[in-house]
């Protein structure tokens, strides 16, 4: 086999940062397609397997020294933001008109809004953030306020989200490759070890 | 630096007994002093940061895959036990038993208990079972249903399950090495860049 990756990320997780970082190289080695899609873990998402951790888990004292150790662990630039758990709707909008586009602008978009978020600490629920984010990818200030308001990118959001959830998924990062789920970055290796062996 | 490495687990927990297959080569590679100790997650823990995952979700189809992916990633034998979330404080109990006798025969006492549960599928929560693990390590059956009904072992257990919550311990497996705290098995290779650097 050798199916596609699909990756899952909420834009408001470091460790969905950490992960984007990574999963491009890991499918280059292993000549596999990596499918990117922005998912809103608080929003909709119905927890099928109860699996959620509260959002209080994101705000204690160690998993803010366990993100800054994983980055420098992993090489990647962070600066920790001064605003944890911001609303990511708009920003994963946008995602998904860039990746009906043009897949790569979409990864452009999505590593520039990371960036934004967890290298220069700005506040990526703004929509005049998005817009300057959006500048460089040669979408006008006007077409991002007219497409983070519109109802057609509001139901593509949806029914990501609506797909994400029917396959499993329940957390950020997530990777699901023939049908196999690995939830979180440190679970990278045996993603590595199923894409090497075809098993686990 | 090279302070000694506090290694926390409970019993019931899988990722623990894969730790516990792990943790004393890391220590060794690094002439570092391992302490085990045996916490007891589901009783007289307060949730400091309250980082605790439900029990639910180490009942749930991804989890028990999770484990069965890790164990062969660890090269660890395992056999998914018919039931999860045994209690374990008589376990945790007799091995300070052993602990404050010589701690090489409650680490034998420990990985006897893993075993036990995650490859023999066997009850650590009854007596019997037990006192049959303990047989070989020269405890009578009659002092184990002695010790673990012991007023002073189970005060023993209380207070180091009181000192692990000081330490801000919240989970199995859970590391401290001078004064910094892993959390999982999956933070093992942070845990050994900090053995080599000295930080993180």
């Amino acid at each position: 086999m050798s199916g596609p990756i699909d990756f899952y990320f909420d834009f408001a997780s470091p460790y969905g940062y950490f992960a984007a970082g990574a999963i491009d190289a890991l499918g280059a080695r292993y000549q596999r397609t990596v499918n990117w899609h922005a998912i809103v873990l608080d929003a909709n998402f119905q927890s099928l397997e109860r699996i959620r951790i509260p959002s209080s888990v994101m705000r204690s004292d160690y998993i803010r020294r366990d993100v800054e150790r994983v980055a420098s662990f992993m090489k990647l630039p962070y600066k920790a933001p001064s605003s944890l758990g911001l609303h990511t709707e708009l920003a994963a909008r946008l995602f998904y008109w860039f990746n009906d586009r043009d897949p790569q602008q979409s990864r452009a978009f999505a590593q520039a809004v990371f960036k934004a978020y967890f290298v220069e600490d700005r506040n990526i629920a703004q929509l005049e953030v998005l817009q300057q984010l959006c500048c460089p990818l040669q979408m006008t200030p006007d077409d991002v306020a007219s497409v983070a308001g519109d109802s057609a990118t509001r139901a593509r959001l949806k029914a990501e989200i609506d797909m994400a959830e029917a396959r499993g998924v329940f957390g950020s990062p997530f990777f699901i490759v023939e049908g196999e789920r690995f939830w979180g970055n440190d679970r990278l290796p045996l993603l590595e070890r199923w894409l090497d062996a075809g098993t686990y």
